[in-house]
């Protein structure tokens, strides 16, 4: 039952194509991957009060209707000037990624304190009841102005430790190395790899 | 990192010795359990608002401060008529078993539906950001009067389904292989086989 067998194909809870497009990129192998997209066209509500709650209803949903092993992911920018804020909110936070940075920005001004933390959660459903849980943490600063066109969500304002560019600058192929979503992907290939 | 192999000892997040004794009876076998009150005399809070909160408090602390794979739990009495309470609250519903016990029965008096659900969860913590989760379900009915005297908790009002008699009067040996903790750590048991 909860034997954890190397898969031969997992199911992603996602039809965002830029997460599956990461996911493919950083996890590579014989692996194929499918969307819950395939299965059903149904979102499942991010309502949850953590990372792991809303990955962990997605990832449950996905293997239930699939019966396939599914891997879900939820992840959100954590200020430390807004107590944590938009966390979990993150994907909530406004209608678009523009109106998202542009309320964190507003939120900012005046503000000195720039730290903040991207974290992701990433949940490989391989069983009944059962399930592997991958965690990365990517920190950094928030910068004054939207800078760059690569990536999505808050990728024009995170400015990672150590660099001096954001995200949305430093491209597709440094974030999916030093990212929260990268780490967390990084340690589910290990486990991939290991079983 | 994210390495799964057989450990040679976990470290468990308790020092309730009802649960050792619970934990080392159903999983068995080469491992050395140690208590994390080994380690350290600090109780970790049950805060959170899910079982798998909770249990990941536990787990991420435990592992923290031991170094070592550890293993963290949760469980709950979720009564149908109480819209899930007790829940998560379950251990903090009353300052002893007893006055838990009469909370509950006092609430349920005059109620017919007597449907409720015992539910566990085990996160096995082996790595950082890293961890294995294994739920556990046991359906079945509260009592009208406590009866019997083994076990602990919630056991002398609970009835399992396809039994008369509560977990309490059923005994150990019964109640390890049918309970929800039992399910989730036998789940817990065929991860550790497989690694």
């Amino acid at each position: 039952m909860a034997r954890s067998v190397k898969p031969r194909s997992i199911v992603l809870a996602t039809r965002n194509p830029h997460k599956i497009a990461e996911i493919k990129a950083i996890l590579g192998g014989r692996i194929q991957y499918e969307s819950i997209g395939d299965f059903l066209g149904i979102s499942v509500k991010e309502a949850g009060r953590t990372l792991v709650d809303n990955s962990l209803t997605k990832a449950a949903f996905t293997f239930k209707v699939s019966g396939k092993p599914s891997l879900a992911d939820d992840s959100g920018l954590f200020i430390e000037a807004l107590d944590g804020k938009p966390g979990v909110y993150s994907a909530r936070y406004g209608s678009d990624d523009n109106e998202r940075i542009t309320k964190v920005l507003k939120q900012l001004a005046n503000e000195k304190n720039r730290r903040a933390s991207f974290k992701a959660v990433f949940i490989y459903y391989y069983a009944p009841n059962t399930y592997a849980v991958f965690e990365g943490e990517c920190r950094g600063m928030i910068a004054d102005e939207p800078r760059g066109s690569s990536g999505f969500g808050y990728d024009p304002i995170f400015i990672p430790k150590g660099y001096s560019k954001t995200f949305a600058e430093l491209g597709e192929k440094v974030k999916n190395r030093i990212s929260h979503r990268a780490k967390a992907l990084i340690r589910f290939k290990k486990y991939l790899t290991n079983l």
